[in-house]
C-alpha cells in the first residue's frame, strides 16, 4: 500500500503555486455545477474525513471503518496531518491536498477546528459537508455563536450542511455510510431523518432484522442547515425515495415545515414521531382558545392538515413505514378479515372498531362463493373464520375471494398456529394472491413465535408487512385509510366574504400604536360588525332617562354594561347587570352603577352605561382562534358558556379553512351531535356557525396581529336566524 | 415394548367380577379423596388418552404425542377399542381396562361418545377429565343439550371437566403436555387460562420463545364446567402460580368473579386480555345512566373494584406477565430513567406523563453523587442521561445511585447502541445490581435489534423484562404501579345509613304488583326522601287560590307540574311550567293546565297541579345506577342537566361504595374540577355529593329490583346547604 508517491503528490499541490490550485477548485466547481440541494449527500463521488483517526473508538476512525466496511466504490480521503496512512488508505494533511477533491466531506474534528473546515471547502467549491463534530448549539452560548458564524460562511459559499452534532448519513444504495450509526440497512424505498442519532442507528438495526430498505438516512443533529423542511423538501424530489420518515423533538419554522409536508404528501406519505409532546403546552393566554390549545394540539392538528401520519411511538414508526413502502393505498375504511380461529379475529374485529375502521360487508356473491367451499362451520361473514383445519389452500382461496370484493378495501390475514397448520406454505399462498392482486393493501398477523419465524421471512421476502399483534396490524391499516383520503380530499377553496377590512386596520393600528393588547368590547363589537358578524343591539346611554329610553327601542330583556375605556373586568365592578325587563329595573340599574362603580374605580374615565339587547334563548357556541408561536392561527370550535375550559368539547384546525374544514372542524364536537339530534330541540343553522368560522379565520389571517380571539357565547338559533356574537375577547400584538 | 402382556390383564379386568372392579374404583376414590378443585389436572399421576389414534394430523394422535413427546414420567394409556398399540404404547379397548386407571382423562372422541366416557369416569371414580371434543354449546341446540347432560352427569360424579371444545392443557413443571397447543413453554411462575385455543397455543410459543415460563395452561374452552371463576380460584390457590393471566371473550357469572378475582388480586395480580368489547354495549335503557353504562363501561369498573389488570391486548399481556412475574411491586408511581442518548429518553417521559406515572425527583445527594462520578455533560437529573460514549460501569454506577434514592419506585434503564456501546456487559451489569437490589422494580428497553439481541438474552436469563419500545416497558411500570396502589387500598368499609326500608318496600311491591316498571314522580320522591335525600318542597293543588295559597308558603318562584297517575311525561302535554313569580302567574298557569290538559289527554285521571319549590342557583349534577345484567348496580356520577349524555362527563363504578370510592369517582370527573377550581364561583359541598352516591347506593343495594335510577338534577350549594334531588326517574322490575 503505497501511500508515499500519493503524498508526494500532495506535497507539491501544497507548495505549489495558488493558481494550480484554483485550477482544480474550478474544476470542483464546475463538476458541481448541475448539483442543487442534497445530490451531494446521496451520491457523492469522493467522499473526505477530516479528522480521519488510527484510535479504534475514536468518531474519526469509526467512520472511516464504516465507510470502508460499507463498501462505498468511489475514492475514500482520509484528512489527518498527522498520519501518513489509515486503515490501508493514503492520508492526506488537508482538503487542498487530497485528490480527488472529494464532494462530500465528513467532519469529525473539534469544534474549534470547523470554522477553518468550512473555509477550506469554501476554497475549493466543495458543496456538502457532514459535520459530525459536537460542541456548538447544543453545548452553550459559545457554541451556539460558533455554529452560527459556521452556517453564515457555509450560506456564502453555498455549502449544505448536515449537523452539527449529528452521527452521519447513511445511503445504502451508494454503499456509503458516512456514519458511526452501526452498518448499512439494507437499500430501499424509505428514507429517515432524525433528530436523535442513536434512534437513526436504531431504525438501521432494525431495517437489517426486519428486511426493510432505506433509500437514505440522515442523522439531522443541531440542524443548522439541513433540518426538517429541508429535508423533506429534498426527500420529496428524491426518486429513490417514496416514503419518508423523522424523527423530531422540535419543528422550528412552522410554517415552512406545513406548506412544504403538504406539498410533499401529495406524492409520498410523512411518518412523523414527534416527541417531547407532553408537559410543553402550558403557558399564559388569556382566552379560553388560547388556554385549551396547547402545542400538543398545534402538532395534532397541523399535521393533519398536511397530510402528515403522526405516530405514537418509532415501534409503530417502523409498522407504518413497512406497510406503506410495500403496499397500495387503500381505496377505503373498510378491511376484511381472515382468520383460523375466533380470538384472534375478535381482536382484530375490536381493533377495527376502536380506530374507526369498518369490517367490510361482504358482497352476497363472496359469501356465496366462500359458503360452497368452506367448509360447513365456516363464518363466511366478515371475519371469515376458515376454521383451525384451515391448510394454506383454503387461505389462497379465502384471500383470492376477498379480494376480488368491491367492498373490500385491505386485507388483514390472521393465523394461529395450531397442530396442523401449515405455517410457511400459507405464507408463501398469501405471497402467491398478492403478487397477482396487487391492487389492494394486504397485512398479515401470525400469532406466536418460533412456529412462525420462518413464514415471517417468507411474508417479509415477498412484500406482505407482517405485525407482532393484530392490534398493530389494524393500525397500520387505519394510518394508511386516513392517508389516502386525505390524498384524495377535494382541492381547499377558501372563500374570501366582502368585508370592511380599513375599519379593523384602523382599530389595531391604534391599539398597536398604544401598546394595548387587550381589545375592548366597543372595539371588539365593530372588528365583528366589520366581518359580517351580527353583534346584539346597543347604545350607551348618559342618563338613567335616556337608558329606559334606549331600553324600550331595543325591547326588553336588556343587558346594562358600565361603560368604560379603563374597566376592562366589568363584572368585577358589579358593572354588568342581565335580564332586566321593565323601566323601573333599567333605572334603578343605571342609577346605582353611576353611584357605585366611581367609587370602586376613582381614577375610570366612565362615559355610561350601555343599553345591550339580551338573548334568551339559542345555543352557546365559542368559536376562537389562537395563534401559536410556530404554525400560526389556529381555529376553535365547541361548547360555549362558561364551561367551556372544563367541557373541553372543542375542534382545533389551522386557519386559513374552507367551509368544508370549517363544517368537519364542527362535526368533530360532541355538541355538533348534540344539537344534531331530534330530541325536541329546535334545528340550529350549521351553515351559519361554518360560516361564522371562516369569517373569523379570514380575519385572523388578514391581521396577523390578532394573537388571540374568543367569542363567547356565539348563540345560534334555528336555521334563517343569523347567530350572534354576543361577546368576544380579543388580543392583539405586533407580529412575532 | 411388550403390549401383549398388559392386553392380557386389561382383558382379565373386562371378563373378571364386578366386585373386582369395583375393588379398583374403590381404590382410586380413596387416591382422589384428598384431591379438591384442580389438583388432580396439574398434578395427575396416570393420564388415559380416551381416542388415542394411531393417525397423524388426528387430534388423538397429536395429543398422545405430545404427551409423549413432552416427556411426562407417569403412565400414558391410550383408550382405543381398536388399537393394539400407539407410538409404542400397549392401547385399552377402554377405561375400565387401563391399568393403572388414570386420574386424569383426556377425550378426543366424537361428542356423541362422551357421554359414556363420563359414566365410565364416574363408575371408575375419575375425578379430572380434559374434553378436547367439540360439538357441544358451540355447535348449536343439540350440543348445548348434550353439554348439560353431560355437566349434570359429572356434577353428580364429582368429576371436574376442562372444556369441551378446548386444546387441552399443560402443565411444565409437570411435563405435561395433553394438549396439541404445540411444545410446552418452560415451567415458571405464570399461569394462563384461554377461551381461545389458539391465543393458549400462541401464549406457549411465545413463553418458548421469550422464556417466560408457566405454571399451567389451561384451554377452557366452553367452559361448561371449569370457567375463568374456577380457574382463578384454583390458581389463587396454586402455589406454583404467582401471577394468572387469562384471554375471555365472555364473563357468564360476573358476581363470582368480582367476588373471587378481588380476593385472588390481593395476592396475586390477574390480568386479563377481554375481547369483544366494542359494538355490544348498545342496548335500550330509559335513563341517561342506562344509555351510558354500555359494557365495555360495566368490565372497566369492575376489573378495576376487583384489582384485575386489563390488557388492551395479547402483546400487552404477555410484556405485563414478564414484568409481574420477575419484578417486585413498586411503592409508587415514580419512575427514573438511565439513558445513554437523550432521544429515547425523551419518549420515555412524554410516555411516563401519558400514562399518569411521573418522573421521580431525585434527592439532592442522588444528584451530588451523580455529577461527582459522571461526565459534565450529563445530565443528573431525571431523565440521567449518562451520554453516548457511557460503558457498562456508568450503567451499573447510575443504576446502583438511583436504587438507593427513596423518592424512585421503578427504574427504566434505555440503551441505544453507539459504536462504542457495550450492550452485553451493560446487560450483564443491570443484571448484578437488580440481583444485589431486588427491592425495586427495573425494567430495560434496548433500542435497535441485531446489535442488542445477545443483551436481551443476558437480561432475560437474569429476570430482567426487556421491552421492545420505551411505551411498552413504561405501560407495563404503570399497571404494575397502579395493581400495587389496588393492593394497598385501605379496607372497604360502606356506611350504612339509617333509612326507611319499608316504605321504601312498599312503593316497590306495589309496583311490581301491578307490573308497572316506571315509578311515578311522587313515588319517586317518596322513595328518595325514605333514603335521606332533600327533595324540593310541594304540594298538590286543586283549585288555583289553593295553588296560590301553596305558592306563597313555598315562596316564589315556583315550579307547577301537572299531577296525573296517567301522565308520564309532562312536558309532552305541557303540563310543566317554571319560574312563575308571581301569585297571577300561578293562577294563570294552573287554570290553563286544568283546561287544556283533559282535551289533549281525555282518559287522564288529573288529580290537581304540583306546586314546586324551584331552585334558581346550585350546580346540576347527576346521580345514577344502572343494573348491569352481569356486574349489578353500577353507580354513576356526573354533570348533570340536558346535556348529561352528550357531555358524557360522568364516572361510574360498582355498588355498594365505600366514602372513599364515591369521592374518587367524583375527582375523575372533570366536573369536579370545574367545581374545586377557586374561579369566582362558590364553594361546593363535596362531602355532600359522595354522601348522596353513597345512600343511593344503599338505596340499589337494598332494593335489588331498581334496574334503573337517574336523579337529574341533583342540585349542590355551598357546604352547609343540602343538595337538592330536583327529579329522579327510576324503573323496577323483578330481580332478574
Amino acid at each position: 500500500m503505497g501511500c508515499s508517491p500519493r503524498r508526494r503528490i500532495r506535497n507539491e499541490y501544497i507548495r505549489g503555486n495558488k493558481t494550480a490550485l484554483m485550477g482544480e477548485q474550478q474544476t470542483t466547481r464546475t463538476r458541481m455545477a448541475g448539483v442543487t440541494g442534497l445530490e451531494a449527500f446521496f451520491a457523492p463521488k469522493a467522499v473526505g474525513v477530516v479528522g480521519a483517526s488510527r484510535t479504534p473508538g475514536k468518531v474519526g476512525h469509526e467512520i472511516l471503518a464504516a465507510l470502508i466496511a460499507g463498501g462505498f466504490e468511489g475514492p475514500i480521503l482520509p484528512i489527518n496531518p498527522n498520519a501518513e496512512e489509515i486503515e490501508g488508505l493514503a492520508c492526506y494533511p488537508d482538503l487542498a491536498s487530497a485528490e480527488p477533491t472529494p464532494d462530500l466531506v465528513i467532519v469529525t474534528i473539534p469544534a474549534p477546528g470547523v470554522l477553518e473546515t468550512v473555509r477550506q471547502c469554501s476554497r475549493l467549491g466543495i458543496k456538502a459537508m457532514v459535520i459530525i463534530s459536537s460542541g456548538f448549539r447544543e453545548s452553550g452560548d459559545k457554541g451556539n455563536r460558533l455554529e452560527r458564524i459556521l452556517l453564515q460562511e457555509a450560506r456564502r459559499a453555498g455549502i449544505r450542511i448536515l449537523g452539527p452534532n449529528c452521527i452521519g448519513l447513511m445511503v445504502p444504495g451508494q454503499k456509503l455510510n458516512a456514519s458511526f450509526g452501526g452498518q448499512l440497512p439494507p437499500p430501499g424505498r424509505v428514507a429517515y431523518f432524525s433528530q436523535s442519532g442513536s434512534l437513526l442507528a436504531a431504525m438501521a438495526d432494525m431495517g437489517r432484522e426486519y428486511d426493510l430498505g432505506f433509500s437514505r438516512m440522515l442523522s439531522i443533529g443541531n440542524k443548522a442547515d439541513i433540518d426538517e423542511v429541508e429535508a423533506i423538501k429534498a426527500l420529496g424530489r428524491d426518486e429513490q425515495t417514496h416514503v419518508i420518515g423523522g424523527y423530531l423533538e422540535t419543528i422550528d419554522d412552522g410554517d415552512a415545515f406545513v406548506r412544504e409536508a403538504e406539498r410533499v404528501s401529495r406524492d409520498k406519505p410523512i411518518l412523523i414521531m414527534k416527541a417531547g409532546v407532553t408537559g410543553a403546552g402550558e403557558r399564559a393566554a388569556s382566552s379560553h382558545t388560547g388556554r385549551l390549545a396547547g402545542m400538543e394540539m398545534a402538532y395534532e392538528c397541523i399535521f393533519e392538515r398536511a397530510g402528515v401520519v403522526r405516530c405514537g411511538s418509532i415501534k409503530a414508526q417502523f409498522d407504518y413505514a413497512r406497510a406503506f413502502a410495500t403496499q397500495p393505498l387503500p381505496d377505503g375504511h373498510h378491511v376484511a378479515i381472515i382468520a383460523n380461529a375466533g380470538g384472534a379475529g375478535i381482536m382484530a374485529a375490536d381493533a377495527i372498531e376502536r380506530e374507526g375502521l369498518a369490517l367490510a360487508e361482504l358482497a352476497n356473491e363472496t359469501t356465496r362463493t366462500l359458503t360452497e367451499t368452506l367448509p360447513e362451520t365456516a363464518s363466511t361473514n366478515n371475519p371469515v373464520d376458515i376454521l383451525g383445519d384451515a391448510l394454506a389452500d383454503r387461505y389462497e382461496f379465502a384471500l383470492n375471494t376477498v379480494l376480488d370484493d368491491d367492498a373490500v378495501h385491505s386485507v388483514l390475514v390472521l393465523l394461529s398456529p395450531h397442530a396442523m397448520t401449515e405455517c410457511d406454505a400459507t405464507a408463501e399462498a398469501v405471497a402467491r394472491v398478492t403478487s397477482d392482486k396487487p391492487n389492494k393493501p394486504v397485512v398479515a398477523c401470525f400469532l406466536g413465535a418460533r412456529r412462525v419465524e420462518n413464514a415471517k421471512t417468507v411474508l417479509r421476502r415477498a412484500g406482505v408487512p407482517h405485525y407482532d399483534s393484530p392490534e398493530a396490524a389494524v393500525a397500520t391499516l387505519k394510518v394508511m385509510a386516513d392517508y389516502a383520503r386525505w390524498r384524495r380530499r377535494p382541492k381547499r377553496v377558501v372563500k374570501l366574504f366582502p368585508v370592511n377590512r380599513r375599519k379593523v386596520e384602523t382599530i389595531i393600528d391604534r391599539h398597536l400604536r398604544q401598546g394595548a393588547e387587550d381589545v375592548g368590547e366597543a372595539d371588539a363589537h365593530d372588528i365583528l360588525e366589520a366581518y359580517g358578524f351580527v353583534t346584539p343591539r346597543g347604545q350607551v346611554a348618559t342618563s338613567s332617562e335616556q337608558a329606559v329610553n334606549f331600553a324600550e327601542q331595543i325591547g326588553y330583556p336588556v343587558v346594562l354594561k358600565i361603560w368604560s375605556p379603563d374597566i376592562l373586568h366589568k363584572s368585577e365592578v358589579d358593572g354588568v347587570k342581565v335580564a332586566l325587563t321593565s323601566a323601573q329595573e333599567v333605572m334603578d340599574a343605571f342609577d346605582l352603577m353611576m353611584y357605585r362603580i366611581p367609587r370602586k374605580v376613582p381614577d375610570a374615565d366612565i362615559i355610561g352605561v350601555l343599553i345591550q339587547e339580551m338573548f334568551t334563548s339559542g345555543q352557546e357556541l365559542v368559536l376562537g382562534m389562537n395563534r401559536d408561536p410556530r404554525f400560526g392561527p389556529l381555529m376553535m370550535v365547541g361548547m360555549g358558556g362558561v364551561m367551556v375550559e372544563v367541557l373541553k368539547d372543542v375542534a382545533f384546525y389551522p386557519a386559513p379553512l374552507t367551509a368544508q374544514e370549517a363544517m368537519e372542524m364542527l362535526v368533530r364536537t360532541r355538541t355538533y351531535h348534540l344539537l344534531d339530534s331530534d330530541n325536541e330541540r329546535q334545528d340550529v343553522d350549521f351553515d351559519a356557525i361554518a360560516e361564522g368560522l371562516q369569517r373569523l379565520s379570514q380575519l385572523v389571517t388578514e391581521f396577523p396581529s390578532f394573537q388571540e380571539v374568543d367569542i363567547n357565547p356565539f348563540l345560534v338559533g334555528p336555521p334563517g336566524t343569523p347567530p350572534v356574537a354576543v361577546d368576544a375577547r380579543m388580543r392583539v400584538a405586533k407580529k412575532q
